[in-house]
C-alpha cells in the first residue's frame, strides 16, 4: 500500500514533468559509468542519430589546423551503436584519478550528457564532469568530512562605484569559534568569475579536505569577480541571461586592482579575521596571477603570502593605469619587506611558460626569494586544482 | 597594441579550452533570442543533423498515450534548417513575461541549449531556462536593487543522526542591521532538495524584488533538505556524484517532521531572528506542503504562517510514525491556537485538486478559518513561483 501509494504519486507529478521520459520512454542508461578498473564507460541513447563522438580530457590531444596555425585541440573518440540504439564507448585504460570534463559530439553538434547533471560552466561553454577517485581526484570530492560554508554576497566598491557580487568560504567551525582567521584571496583567470573557483576549482571541497587531514590552517577564502567591467557572474547581475563572451567584460586596465583594498575593507569589516599582513594570502590564475602580481606590489604592505599560477605576466603598454607603472620600483620595495612566500607555478606546456621563465629571471637577477613549482602540462584547470592543493599548505605558516 | 595584445592572449587561452569552437568554427549562434516583440527565436548549428524539434513549457501541451493511460505532455515544435546548417524557430506569438525552460530534441535526443549556458536541474533532468520580462517575469530576474546574500552550509540534526545541508538567504541589509528577523522555513517537494527553490523557484530574486518594492517584510528564508535519507542534494555530500532519481531518498515516513525542531534551533542559535511563533512561517510545495501541515500541526506553538502550495495531501496508511496519527486532534489543537494564517493554494489542472478540496471541506466543516488561492494549470513551478510571490507579502503583519 505504502508503495503503491508512493508510485502512483510519482507517476502523477512526473506527467507535468520532463521527468516522464525517464519513466515511459526508454531504458535507464548510466553514463558515466565508471567500472571498478577506472575504466569509464559513456552512454547516450540515440537510435536515430547518424554518428556520436566524444571529446573529453581524458583523451589524447590532436593537431588541428586553425588560422592561427597548428594548435593542440581536446581528442575525439567514436561510440559505437548496439541493436537498442544506445551509443556507447569504454577507455580502452584505466584513468588516473582526477576531475574530467567531457562533451557529446551527437551528429555534430557538441552537447553535454543528457545521463549527467553534473557540469561546469567556462566562459560560455558548459561541459559535463565526473571524478575518479584514489588519488588526487579524492581532494575533489565531497567526502564525509566537516564542510565549511560558501556563500554569495555583495560588497560595494566606491573605487568602481559598483556593488559586486562576491563568493565566500568559511571553514568548518567558524560560526562555532570566537577565534579570528587568516583570510585567503583566490583570484580567477580572464572568461571566468566569482564562480570560476567554486565551480571548476573545486575550491570549497579541497579546503575541507584539506582542514579535514590537518594539512592546512582553517582560514577564510574570498573568491573576488576580477573583471573590472562587469558586477557579477553572468545571469547574476542586471545585465540578465545574455551569452558571456570570452573578456567581454574582463578590462584589465589596472581598475581591478586599484579597487582591492574595498575588498578587504568588506572582508575585515564583515568577517571575524586577522587583520595584518602576515594573515592575508593573495593567489591567481592566469590573468588572477597578473592580479596578485599588481595588487600585491602595489600595495606592499598588504600581503605575506603571494601566488601566481600560470599567470598572465604581460606587459600593458597601453594601458595608462598607475598600477603598471615602475614595476621594478615597485617589486624592490615589496621584496625589500620580506614576504614570507612568493611562490609561482606553472605548467611546461602552458603558452605563458616563456613569459614567466623571464620573469622569474628578474627575480633572480634582483636576489628577490621565491618558491618555485613547475607541473606538466599547460593552461588548464587540473594545474591550478593542483597548484592551489600545493600552496594552501604553505600559508600563514 | 591594446587590442592585440588583448587578442592574442585570448586566443593562446582558448587553444587550451573547449572555447576554440567559438573562435574557430562555426558562427555565433545566438539561442534563445527575445524578440522586441517577445516572440522567442531558437536556434541551433547542426548541419549533419537529421531532424531538430524543441519541447518546452511554452507550448501547448499535447496528449500522449503512455502505459498509465492518456496524458498530457509538452508539446513539441519542429525547426527549419538554412542553408549554413543551422535550424532555428521563432515562436508564432509574442510569450508572455514568465521564466520558461526547454530542450531541443536533436536526432530524437533530448539535449539542452549548447548556446544558452542557463539552466535548471529538476530531479535527474537539466533544461534550459530563459525569462520574458514586462510582467511577473521582472520579479524572476536578477534587478538593480539591494542584493540579499545566500549560504550553503551544513547544520546537524540529532534527530536524523547526521549532518544535512541547508540553504538560507538573509535579506539586504542583514549584516549591518542590530534588528532581529523574522524566519520563513521554505519546503520543497518529492525530487527536489535544498537547491530547489533557489534554483527552479528563483527565492532569492524574488525576495530581492518584493523586499526592493516594499511588498513584503526583510526576513530569512530557510530552505531545508526535505527528504530524510538524505544528507545533501545530489552531488554535495559523500554519496558523491550519482543519477538522481525520484524520491529515491524521500521516504515520507514522518522523521523529517520529527526532525524539524532541530533545524529551527540551528537557525535560531546562528542567525539574529525573533524566536516566537508570531515571527516564524513555514510553506512548501507538494510534498512540502505535506511536510508543513504536518510540521505545524505537530508542533501547535511553533508557527503562525502555514503554506500549503499544490499540497500532496495524502494518508500516510502503512506508515507507522506518531507524526500521521490523529490528524484531526492535532488540527484542533493548531486552530484552537488561531494561527494568523492558514494558506492553501493549488491549480485547477493539478492531480492534486481533488485531494486540497477534501481537506478544504474538513476545514470548512470544523470552521477553521484559511485563505484560498486559486490558479490555473496544475503541478508546475510556475505556480509555485507565483504562490511565494503571493504568500510572502501576507507574513508577518
Amino acid at each position: 500500500m505504502k508503495k503503491l501509494a508512493i508510485l502512483s504519486f510519482a507517476i502523477m507529478l512526473c506527467s507535468a514533468s520532463y521527468a516522464q521520459q525517464a519513466l515511459f520512454g526508454g531504458q535507464d542508461i548510466v553514463s558515466p559509468q565508471i567500472n571498478d578498473n577506472n575504466t569509464v564507460t559513456f552512454r547516450l541513447q540515440a537510435p536515430q542519430a547518424v554518428k556520436v563522438e566524444l571529446t573529453g580530457d581524458f583523451l589524447p590531444t590532436q593537431k588541428r589546423q586553425t588560422p592561427m596555425g597548428e594548435m593542440d585541440a581536446p581528442g575525439v573518440a567514436a561510440l559505437t551503436k548496439n541493436a537498442q540504439g544506445v551509443w556507447e564507448y569504454t577507455t580502452p585504460a584505466p584513468l588516473a584519478s582526477e576531475l574530467y570534463s567531457y562533451s557529446f559530439l551527437l551528429d555534430g553538434v557538441s552537447v553535454t550528457d543528457p545521463n549527467n547533471v553534473y557540469m561546469v560552466r567556462d566562459v560560455g561553454s558548459v561541459t559535463s564532469i565526473f571524478i575518479i577517485g584514489g588519488g588526487s581526484g579524492d581532494l575533489y570530492k565531497v567526502n564525509d568530512v566537516p564542510h565549511g560554508a560558501v556563500v554569495r554576497r555583495w560588497y560595494n566598491s566606491p573605487t568602481l562605484n559598483m556593488d559586486r557580487r562576491i563568493t565566500i568560504y568559511t571553514p568548518p567551525g567558524y560560526e562555532q569559534s570566537k577565534a579570528d582567521y587568516p583570510v585567503f584571496y583566490l583570484l580567477h583567470g580572464a572568461g571566468g568569475d566569482e564562480e570560476a573557483w567554486i565551480a571548476l576549482g573545486r575550491t570549497s571541497q579541497i579546503l575541507d579536505n584539506l582542514i579535514a587531514q590537518k594539512k592546512i590552517k582553517p582560514m577564510i577564502v574570498v573568491m573576488t569577480n576580477g573583471n573590472a567591467g562587469q558586477q557579477a557572474a553572468p545571469g547574476e547581475s542586471a545585465k540578465g541571461m545574455y551569452k558571456p563572451t570570452f573578456m567581454g567584460d574582463t578590462r584589465m586596465d589596472g581598475d581591478f586592482e586599484k579597487s582591492f583594498p574595498d575588498v578587504i575593507k568588506f572582508v575585515e569589516s564583515n568577517y571575524r579575521v586577522k587583520k595584518d599582513k602576515a594573515n592575508r594570502a593573495i593567489a591567481g590564475l592566469s590573468m588572477g596571477g597578473f592580479h596578485s602580481m599588481h595588487i600585491s606590489k602595489q600595495y606592499p604592505d598588504l600581503f605575506d603570502y603571494v601566488g601566481l599560477f600560470s599567470a598572465a605576466i604581460m606587459p600593458r603598454e597601453g594601458v595608462t593605469s598607475e598600477i603598471y607603472q615602475n614595476t621594478d620600483e615597485k617589486l624592490k620595495v615589496q621584496f625589500s619587506q620580506k614576504p614570507k612566500l612568493y611562490y609561482i607555478a606553472i605548467g611546461t606546456a602552458d603558452f605563458l611558460f616563456d613569459a614567466n621563465t623571464d620573469f622569474r629571471k628578474k627575480l633572480d637577477e634582483n636576489k628577490y626569494p621565491y618558491t618555485y613549482k613547475e607541473t606538466g602540462e599547460g593552461h588548464i584547470w587540473k594545474n591550478w586544482r593542483i597548484y592551489l592543493t600545493d600552496f594552501a599548505p604553505l600559508l600563514f605558516r
